[in-house]
């Protein structure tokens, strides 16, 4: 409603005012890279359409979007539709066999999918969504993290060129994060983790994290108490202090590491808001947190 | 006032929604070149600022912009400055070579330097305006219109060249239309006139002309009776009709040639209005008058 | 055994023979695009591991080999599963929605997959096999076959571009045959013709179906009943006389549609033989049927 | 007369020998850059007609000539056209922003004007040269020299790009030489400093001064007393010792600035004898004075 | 002596001039192809230094040459001196698979040789000669023409990517005439022929046989009747007329094949006089005798 | 016979899997240069045949081939032809001026063409041999190794743009091994050596020395006491202790100094097998003695 009065009012003078104002964020990410990593807590047909919109203007000014996502929920729903109980060990998936292929068919055959088709869908004549996995052109290799979770992979090298022709060419990678270790064999790899390995591997200006939180709490339990900036060093302290959620521990560690190993900025931010990857890149708003190694806000 | 109204009311969201309004437009325009007529009237410091701010956004989301400006009441000014009385015959400008050497000096010496200058000061770090002059690698060819009116040339070719490679470059040319014989005689040529032939021999998408009123009016006393859209061949007709001022003559039929040689649209808006540019480019708001060869708007 | 013993018994000469008789062949498809279309019925992990060779040793001799997928046994079965009957009318599934879905996930979430990771398993550490869907980049546009058929698609349209890129930067791509109709929506597409839609569009030199069966039989059920070759219309007149077998029918008509719409060859061939591909395109024992439009052996 | 009389006996071999001759410094030259100084005092009709003849005739060998020039006679004639005294001060011209406006539209919109119609004129169908003032994609960034000089500049950086992309595209650049500060403030600049500025920052390979004297005299009132050559340590000392004359010293400092900071020949020859340019570039008659770094000959 | 006499009398100013007359020929030939066919009897060692300079001079303006060469008399020596008679059939070389040999290894590696040689001498530290024979790259493909003749080819097409390679990278083909039919087998072919096709072959804007004589004579006793040019129609009247020294006929023919497929200028020039080519090409004074296909001279 | 037995009991199968085989070799070498070595006692038509197709083999599947021959004994049989004794000197050929024109047909004007001419027969419709001498664009810079041996040199630059260039556009360069001199002044060149110096300058993969002989002998006199693989450092020591055949110093030298300057391979095998080069570089049958700098096998 708000919205509605503010945009009737809008005369075409302070419309213009508002693009004007998006120039020097247009400028300082031409032709730079940006990791947007969307969990799967965060993804919906709405919100989604929103953020296909997000990445195909931020490509038309010249932005290398490239979109990771997750997809936890969607997986244990299809894991329970065949007769199997997820099983986690200190928040990390157990992956047997027939749970990887589950994983992957949901991830790659189904998430990935509809990303692919929902921003194609808004691209209309020009379809430039292209679905990637980690397994693709050597993307993600991994190790094996601990025989006891199973198929479980830390990544340990990232092959960032199918990504960057894919750019190159004017198209918006979307990544599903399973990879495969020397023998071929594919592994679960959390995608807050690869998300990360990519932005660094690509050297990417900005990592942002869509979650379904305002971003880092300082009291979890108080959406009030943003804490709209910190450094990694502040980051790691916080994490290892206890203080935050513990649901948000691999993403905030993959911020500090994103920082600490190259990328400028990190951002975790709020998914169900409308746009919220645009006003966070284009306006002047601020949204969510942001992380830098640095305290030069 | 009522804008600052609307902009302290605009929530993140609204504003990331005029972005996201502006994307078919950008998508529609990138990579295509749009030739800019500023005419002498139309240039005031303020204004220029604003318009300097409209060519960068706009190059900076792909278009590329071609300025083209006059310069009549300027040239009047140094005229009487060094004791000659500007002469007129069938409303243009008697050239003898005194005049012409003045009238060069403002267009490219003055009027031409101080945009370069607005452009390049708006752009900060990356300083891209380049004056040219229809002499410079022969970009404007023109033969004497009438030997009464002295060094008044009409363009018979143009070597748009030079203008594509800057543009390639990622240059703002900024031109003046001083043209050259086969003699390399220089010539004052109408801007209206170079402009469209500029457009016409470039391929560009469209063509705007600044002016100083709100665009064509049914009735050029009555600033209310603005024609928003018609055809080159209604437009020819109010031409032919004598119901348009006599001064916009020159600015409509070369709008007429414009559509009518491959130029898709041209339009005449008003250049008081701060970022008109880039209101018809990037909003909703048609401002001004449309011109298109056919009634499919 | 035999072979064993042909082995045994070669000399460094005849080896190198053999090398030198493939020269020709390889100088003929250098450089040429072939499409390997695989059914889900000739799938399995062993003539998957020497199809996976045959695709490295040909794209190392320059042939830009495209493999495309189909995965019905599979799809049946992953249906089975989660509870759902696979159901059939002449001889097309019927694809309702959750149909849609489990088809999607099992052809580009475990089909495509496993193919992918077969190629890069072999190719050691240059893992050049790459998944695409026929929704990445408007691979494959479709309209709707028939309502009651529920989301199978026809191929209207092929935008082969993000293959040739991935070819040209030395990919092998893996193509899974889900289309998209103009609003986005994903249709299930039959893989035989969808092979030949994208050969024909990328100007492909060949296209080989890899199936489960020696090739086109005069008598369906005598297997020694080969026909080495025949002319597209010799093709059209069997496929109107009924007397090939009617699961032939789409394989039959995408070869005869390919040949004449301008690729060279068409080739039915046992996927079950190892190395069949590869005994194919380089050496002078033709094996399975081959389809031209002229008879012009 | 002499000249005529020894063209008349020109012999078609001894034409090919002269020509042959010039080979040596053709393959010098060819790619390289050679920065061209022409001075006020040395501009008039003819003298620039033989310039224009040899930077296209140098231009055509491959030799990259960009054309700086001066104005000073030509500023102070306008000056006094629009009753302004002109004002130095220890040789400098004091700048009010009035005097700035004249200064501009002097060099830029007449004195460039006329070097480029003539150019142009000469290279017939072919006009290559272009004007380019030191405000036109930052070419000369300058800080103001002394506030009671008013807009003196003197140039902290040059942007040499736009220039490189004029002559890979085959122009002849003619510079004038204003530059702007960081606020992007117009200011008259040195041109013998401009132009110095400029070779070292393309990497030229000569600077070449054409003035209204032979060269360096070693007595400044005697024609004859003209120093062939001599080291930029040795020029360092004359201008110290000061026993040149004083309207030279800003030439010369340039020179030996330029050879200093690796431009490996700085030369200041006659710009009235015809063709001087060429003489010194192309064959073995050495005029005026030639300036290195070391005393190799 | 009188040549010394007029070198001693130029001034700079005159040597100036002359280089300025030859700007309008360099531009005309820069980027263009011109075959020079070089004779067996014209070659010497003096001339050949000569013509070395000259091609050298002319590659450094931007003209692309090739030497073709022939060799007759120097094959006759080597027959010679290898006990075997040279024997001839209305003028054409009787060639058995002896006598082809000699030729082959008289042109290849004797007179090629030596003109590589002579050309990379000159050229100093920047050797730009290289040898090719008909024979490379499938240069010049031919049939027999006449058994009777043994090993004498007539050219069928000519491969002339290998001398546009060549001197796309900067160097100077020097081409011997020897030819391959289809088996491979070599033959004789005729330099004046070969010359011919090449010429054509790669769109040459000339071609040019140096000769030991003044040009084509209206007398061929009479060394003072030169023709200094004509059109190929007349050329070949006077060809059918026997008014024409009969070893003069294959090269005139040559000649008005030239320029009746394609190629603008066609000449006979004195290759004994040192410089002829360049002279030619570069300087106003017309020697020789030049053919066009029309009389527009 | 054993072979024909052998090819004709060969099924499909096991036909594709030699070609399986060749796999890695193929992926090894593709783009890498090789430079084959061909000794004039190995050269005669049939065996020239077998490598013409090896060097096509392998150039099909992107090997980058330089042939370089030498050629002693044809050339002794054409000094005998002329009547001229050949004549040594520590085993070099003592070369005076008439014996080096005679060296230099027979080398460039015979055996390079015959080679050329072999190769460009097997190729059929794509030529793609082209022949080279040491004196083409200053491959070869020699000095003089010693005034008694007359025009014998020594290497000491490479030029091998022109040869990479070849290889570039898909050429097979077939060298002669004469030289120049700084005064342009050819010189003979020992074969071993210059392939050598060829191989360092181009950074080739491998070098390869077709002999009459099976390789290194242990025993110079027991064909079967072949020494499959040793390294440079061992190679070295066997030349000083004097336990191999005068005859291969040079050769061995070479390989020594081959594989010591940067090249990984060198191998000396029997170019009277027929296809020994494919065999040394496909199979897995070594051939011949192989020379590497580390004993890593």
């Amino acid at each position: 409603m708000n919205d509605m009065l503010a945009k009737t009012m809008l005369t075409p003078t302070s419309t213009a005012e508002i693009l004007v104002d998006a120039l020097p964020y247009i400028q300082l990410f031409a032709g730079k890279a940006v990791v947007v990593k969307l969990g799967g807590a965060a993804i919906d047909p709405e919100s989604d359409r929103a953020l296909a919109q997000d990445v195909l203007l931020l490509r038309s000014v010249g932005v290398r979007c490239v979109v990771v996502h997750g997809g936890g929920p969607q997986v244990d729903a299809m894991l329970r539709r065949v007769g199997k109980q997820p099983e986690f060990k200190d928040g990390l998936r157990v992956t047997d066999g027939e749970t990887l292929e589950i994983v992957r068919m949901v991830l790659v055959g189904k998430i990935n999918r509809d990303l692919v088709a929902t921003i194609n869908k808004s691209a209309g004549d020009e379809p430039v969504a292209v679905g990637v996995s980690g397994e693709d052109a050597g993307l993600l290799r991994v190790d094996q993290r601990d025989p006891a979770l199973g198929f479980v992979g830390d990544v340990t090298e990232v092959r960032a060129e199918l990504l960057l022709r894919l750019l190159d060419d004017g198209m918006v990678p979307v990544v599903s994060t399973i990879g495969a270790d020397e023998s071929g064999q594919p592994f679960n790899v959390n995608a807050d983790e690869a998300a990360k390995a990519i932005a660094v591997a690509m050297g990417a200006e900005k990592i942002v994290y869509l979650t379904a939180a305002p971003g880092l709490l300082a009291d979890p339990k108080d959406e009030t108490s943003l804490i709209p900036r910190l450094t990694s060093a502040e980051l790691r302290r916080r994490i290892e202090d206890d203080s935050v959620g513990g649901g948000m521990i691999p993403k905030l560690t993959a911020c500090a590491d994103a920082v600490d190993n190259g990328v400028p900025f990190a951002h975790i931010i709020d998914g169900r808001v409308p746009h919220a990857l645009l006003i966070e890149l284009l306006t002047k708003h601020g949204i969510g947190t942001m992380i830098k190694r640095e305290a030069n806000w």
